[in-house]
C-alpha cells in the first residue's frame, strides 16, 4: 500500500513529507493506521546526526497511538480495529528480561530494532523500491507503519489518541519511573531536576502516588507556573542559591527520599544523588548525558546509604503498564492535556522541531 | 575500677598496656567485661593517623564478645551475666533511621560517639585523672568496657566469645551484605572483588543463601584455596586475564547478579558495576576508598539498568541482626573458625597488627 510520511533523508535535513510504499504485515506483525503522533527529544536527537546508532532514510517517531488493520499470521492479541500505542520497548513474555522482576527492557527484538529493521532483518517501507529504515521499532512519522505483535499495547477505545500518544514515550518514562521503578511511597520527599517535560511528568507521577513535598530544580522560573499546577510544592533555582545541596535538605528534612535527575547533565546527576538522604535516599537517572560523558561521587555517599540507580521507558513493562497509565490519564489521575502545547498535520512536522528548539512547547502533536 | 587496657597514645606509635581506671555505668549504660577482640583494619587505619577523625590517646577495638557485670539505671533489656556483642553501629529503635525500613544507620548518639565520648560528653577511661578517649564506641581493647545498652547485642550463652567477637564486625560486614543489604536470592550469579576477611564473609554469606556461581576476584591466588573452602565456584585472576568485564560476563550468563567490592580501590568499584547484568544487576561497595578518591561511571550503565549502593555493618541492625548471626554459627551455617588464623594474649596485641601489615592473617583475636 501507499502511506504519507515525513522521511528523513539524511542528519541535520528538515523531514520531507513523502508517498511511501509500505508492506503488509508478515507473520507476527500488524498493521497500524496512526492517529496521532507527538514529536520528542530522541527524535530530535537522532535528525541531528549525534545519535552514535542514528541511521538513514528512516521514518522517525516514537510517540504515537493508533488503530490497527490488519494482523499478520499467527496474531493472537490483536485484531482489526483495536486501539494500540506503539512501544520501542516491546514486552515478548519470553525472553530472560521480560521473565524477570526488576526489568522492563525486553531484548528480543533489540539488535534488529536498532538496525532499523523488522525482526525478519528487512524494512517494511521503501519508495521507489529502494528500502526506507524503521526507527526505535515505531516510525510513527508515518500515517501507517507496520510493528511486531509484541511492540503494541493494547489500550481502551474511548481515550483519545491526540493525548495518549504521548503515553507511548515522555508520560510513561516520568510517571513510569516514579511508579515502577522508584516505587515512591505516600509521604515521600521528592527532588526533580529539570522541569521540562519529562520532569513535570516525574512531578505528577510523584503526587498521584502521594508524595509529601516535591521540590522542582530548574535554572528557568519561567517553567514554575506550569509546574505548580502539575503538583510542585517547592521550587529552587539554583543560580539564586548559594548551596543547593544545603537547601534542599533544609526543604526535605534531611535530603531527598527519592530525587530524579530529568536534564541529561551529569553534573546535576551528581547533585541529584548527593541532596538524597543519608540511609535511604535513592536518586533515578533518567535524562540522557552526552556520548562519553561520566558521572563521580564519592564512594562515601553510597556507603552510608544512598543508591544510584536509572530508568528506561519508566520502568514500565509496555503492554502491561502502558494501557494503566491511559487509565490513569482516563480517570483524571494525571494531566496530558496541559502538556500538549501544540497541534499540528503532518506537512507542519517540522515546525515542531522549530518549537522544541526554541523551548516554546512543551510537546507537539501530529495528527494525521 | 581498675582494668588492663591497650592504649593508643598517639598515631604511628605501637599500642602500650596499662592499668587504666574505669568508672562504672551511669544511666543507661553497661559495664562490660570483654573476653575476646578481633583486630580489625579500621583499627590499623585509625591507629596509622591516616584516619581524618582518628583522636588520640585512646582505647581502640570494636570487635569484641564478652559478660555483663554491671548495668546502669534505667537498663532493661541487659542484666549481668548476659553474654553480649558491642556494636559499633548501635540500633536504638527509636530515632528515624532506626525507623526507617531501609537503613541500619542509627544515628541516635553518633555524634557522641564520633568524638571518642560517651553519649553524656564525657569518656569513662583515665590514667592519672587524665581522659582516655573511646573508640567506635566499643573500645574492646580494654579487659571492661562501657558502652550504651543500645550498643550492646544480647547473644545465646553457648557460643564462644574467641569466634564470636568476630561477628561484631569483619562476619557481619561480609555476611550482612548478602543478606540485608543486596538480599541476594537463592540462584543468584555473585561476583566478590577481594578475597581478603571482608570478601569471604561475603563468599560464605552468597553460599548460605543458596547463590548460584559465586565468582572471586583477586590478584593474589595464594587466596584460592581458602576462598574455595568457603563457597567461591570460580576465580578469575584480573593479572591473566586481557578483559575482566568480558571474562565475568562470560562465567555469568551476561553478568553479575549482584558484585560486591570489598578492597576499597575506586578502580575495582567501577569493574564491579560493570560486570552487573544489564537490566536487574546491583553492585555493592563495601570497602572503603581512599580520603578524596571518586567512583565514576557512564550513566548509560544505570540507565540500562544496574543499580549501585553501598553497605556499612552489613545493613545489620545490631541488636536485632547480631544474635541471628550467631545463631548461624552455631548451627554451622557459616564457618568463622577458619578465618581466625592467630590467637594471642593482650600483651601480644601489636604483634595482631604486625601480621595484619604482613598479609599473614585473616583475623588475630586477642583473648583476655
Amino acid at each position: 500500500m501507499k502511506t504519507k510520511a515525513a522521511v528523513a533523508w539524511g542528519a541535520g535535513k528538515p523531514l520531507s513529507i513523502e508517498d511511501v510504499d509500505l508492506e503488509g504485515p508478515k507473520a507476527g506483525e500488524v498493521l497500524v493506521e496512526v492517529k496521532a503522533t507527538g514529536v520528542c527529544h530522541t527524535d530530535a536527537f537522532t535528525l541531528s546526526g549525534d545519535d552514535p546508532e542514528g541511521a538513514f532514510p528512516a521514518i522517525l517517531g516514537h510517540e504515537g497511538a493508533g488503530v490497527v488493520l490488519e494482523v499478520g499470521e499467527g496474531v493472537k492479541s490483536l485484531k482489526p480495529g483495536d486501539h494500540v500505542i506503539p512501544l520501542y520497548t516491546p514486552e515478548c513474555r519470553e525472553c530472560d528480561y521480560c521473565l524477570h522482576p526488576k526489568t522492563n527492557l525486553c531484548q528480543s527484538i533489540r539488535s534488529t530494532q536498532g538496525q532499523g529493521l523488522m525482526p525478519d532483518g528487512t524494512s517494511r517501507f521503501s519508495i521507489d523500491g529502494k528500502p526506507i529504515l524503521h526507527y526505535m521499532g515505531c516510525s510513527t512519522f508515518s500515517n501507517h507503519t507496520v510493528l511486531p505483535e509484541i511492540a503494541l499495547a493494547k489500550v481502551r477505545e474511548d481515550a483519545p489518541f491526540d493525548k495518549i500518544c504521548y503515553i507511548g514515550c515522555g508520560v510513561t518514562t516520568g510517571v513510569g519511573a516514579v511508579a515502577f521503578d522508584a516505587k515512591v511511597e505516600p509521604g515521600s520527599n521528592v527532588v526533580v531536576f529539570g522541569l521540562g517535560g519529562i520532569g513535570l511528568n516525574v512531578i505528577q507521577g510523584a503526587r498521584m502516588v502521594g508524595a509529601n513535598r516535591i521540590v522542582g530544580i530548574d535554572i528557568n522560573e519561567s517553567k514554575v507556573e506550569m509546574a505548580k499546577k502539575f503538583g510542585m510544592t517547592h521550587f529552587i533555582n539554583p543560580k539564586k542559591t548559594e548551596n543547593l545541596i544545603e537547601a534542599i535538605m533544609d526543604l526535605t528534612n534531611g535530603g531527598a527520599d527519592y530525587s530524579f535527575e530529568c536534564i541529561g547533565n551529569v553534573n546535576t546527576m551528581r547533585q541529584a544523588l548527593e541532596c538524597c538522604h543519608k540511609g535511604w535516599g535513592e536518586s533515578i537517572i533518567i535524562g540522557v548525558a552526552g556520548a562519553g560523558q561520566e558521572i563521580s561521587t564519592r564512594p562515601f555517599q553510597l556507603v552510608t546509604g544512598r543508591v544510584w540507580r536509572g530508568s528506561a521507558f519508566g520502568g514500565a513493562r509496555g503492554r502491561t503498564d502502558v494501557p494503566k497509565i491511559v487509565d490513569w490519564y482516563m480517570d483524571g489521575k494525571i494531566n496530558i492535556d496541559d502538556l500538549i502545547t501544540h497541534k499540528m498535520p503532518l506537512s507542519d512536522i517540522n515546525k515542531a522541531f522549530d518549537l522544541m528548539h526554541a523551548g516554546e512547547s512543551i510537546r507537539s502533536v501530529v495528527e494525521f
